[in-house]
């Protein structure tokens, strides 16, 4: 099958690996994996994980919430407030169908879903969020008890867990200690259960962890659920971190070589294509160009415009012509797969289907 | 209407002014208009552009092509390098039903379409590109002679224009010097084609201009067209470099405050809502955030995670709370747009309508 320029392909022994590892890293330490989603976006590879043992699936937006469940996913966490008539309605909807849980951190937020369940009959799971340095939602640590008296004070509502997003790799701050990091995660979100609890707050769930993360929060005990979301996929940035090696990115774009200088080439993928979240210079100062060039290291792909990648030709790179396909594992995969509409299947060398990625686009 | 956030509104009064002001410029110069749609990617906009006066389209993929000829526009500049059997099949199909024009700058390029085209028993009408200083695609300038004399013994194409894309802006190394930059990229391409036919070939489109330079690009004496293409919605980049005013900023990026801290508010759009290639420290050094916050330039959205907009407060800001609406005018509207799945029409302050942004995700 010869696929169209640019597209994604991805490998499914690969992906399929990581589904396993992740799987066993959450069974091996007693607690439940119920991973992101935003990443893949794909119902029919969220059901793989599933089926792998995942205890039900993380989602960033309603929309995406609402895709999954219409594909069969039944056990959903929106991590992430719900805000607006219009998405508590949806909301409500989707709870009569399936479990559903939601996260919750404002006074405001928690008073419109609570009169909104109540008026139609229902009661809604929701977790708390904690901020634990990442300054984005979240209530603060020390403020977390307060608020979840108030919480576990309000009808319609039942508050059942606590979740975090350390995510202090990501934001470029990585002391590449990830197992430190991982354990003070669930540390951190484990002793605020512990002091809900005794204030007679029935904390069940205790949420922690990212792909970096994961595997050392799992150890910590008291955390009952992580939540990484990249691994099934990895990228160039993980590979780069040591949280995975370099044979474990099971996702690549396909480029097209389409012009030619002397010192470099142009491949038919720009910043329309590759994400630019994670860069050179904004980013993790190890990353080079934005992304790896599968086979060949030389070749780096160092400057994008919308539709052009410049690829630059160091000393020593192979041979390089117009028609040539380079495969490039991107810098970060989940906002790469969040430019395209569909991704093929490899299997043993061969593209054996496609899948669309269908909450894709669902950003409300 | 009460819209779900996040979500794009365009102001359809700004837009078709916009329209109608690039259709002067072209008007009084007597040159052509050619917009780039790779901004909006919606064919109704591409009608209303040909409507006010613009003499075909230019796009940057096959893809984008294929569903502007689907609703009628008849006349499309596809302005990068056609490569592969599969592309190039396509490109056959496409120049049975519409005027079609192919950029080229490399001679396996040439061959290969013209071989196809020749077995098919068709004449593509092609346009060289000329490299002026932006290092992606195109020939090198003091080779475009050479170049060109070699493409006009080729049979099966027919090389009618030179083009160039000289983005100087684009890249962060602007001079403010707009009208230096323009002028300077129509007397370069104007001397080129005046060589060329010296030389025997029968140039006769000189195709230039990006939005900030398009009315410079088109005094020069000799440029028969010119091709921006951000005018249509213009952007925060372009409103700080002084291109327009803020007020000719027709797009805006509707967010909703999820959460708030003491001095920062988070709004339910991160870098899967709002593009990070015009980003502060990457890019040019006059941007401020990813946005411009409109009615309250001391609100900065200033961080993204791939759903998350951290929006600084500073002093003087206005007081913000869970549930207020923000309308943020993005530092790049085409990359933005490109994250969509489709935008909604305001006039008059009401929202009338929507539409698919069809060429969005036909990357190939």
């Amino acid at each position: 099958m010869n696929l169209e320029t640019p597209c994604l392909v991805v490998d499914e022994a690969i992906m399929k690996r990581n589904i396993a590892r992740m799987a066993e890293v959450a069974a091996k330490n007693g607690c439940k994996l119920r991973p992101h989603t935003k990443t893949h976006k794909i119902p029919a590879i969220a059901r793989l994980q599933v089926a792998a043992g995942a205890d039900g699936i993380t989602v960033a937006k309603v929309g995406e919430a609402e895709v999954m469940a219409e594909q069969g996913l039944s056990d959903i966490f929106i991590a992430y407030p719900v805000i607006g008539t219009g998405k508590i309605a949806r909301v409500l909807a989707l709870n009569r169908r399936i479990r559903l849980i939601v996260g919750v951190d404002s006074i405001a937020g928690a008073t419109a879903l609570s009169e909104a369940a109540l008026a139609d009959g229902q009661t809604i799971e929701v977790r708390l969020e904690v901020d634990t340095g990442m300054h984005r939602t979240g209530v603060g640590y020390e403020q977390a008890l307060e608020f979840a008296k108030t919480l576990a004070g309000f009808s319609g509502i039942r508050l059942t867990g606590i979740f975090t997003f350390k995510g202090l790799i990501y934001e470029g701050k990585a002391t590449l200690d990830r197992e430190k990091a991982g354990l003070e995660e669930g540390r951190l979100l484990v002793d605020l259960a512990e002091k809900l609890r005794q204030a007679g707050i029935a904390i069940r769930d205790v949420s922690v962890g990212s792909t970096p993360t994961a595997a050392y929060a799992a150890q910590v005990p008291g955390v009952t659920e992580i939540r990484p979301g990249t691994y099934v996929f990895n990228d160039t940035m993980l590979a780069n971190l040591g949280v995975c090696s370099p044979e474990d990115c099971a996702l690549s774009v396909l480029t097209t070589v389409v012009s030619r200088a002397a010192d470099y080439a142009v491949v038919d993928g720009g910043n329309k294509t590759f994400s630019t979240d994670a860069a050179q210079g904004v980013f993790p100062y190890y990353l080079k160009g934005y992304g790896r060039t599968v086979g060949d290291d030389q070749l780096i792909l160092e400057r994008l415009s919308e539709e052009h990648g410049i690829v630059s030709i160091l000393p020593g790179a192979g041979e390089i012509r117009v028609g040539d396909v380079l495969a490039i594992i991107p810098n970060h995969v989940c906002t790469t797969v969040n430019l395209h509409d569909k991704l093929y299947l490899r299997r043993d060398g061969r593209i054996v289907g496609e899948a669309a990625i269908a909450g894709r686009g669902k950003v409300s």
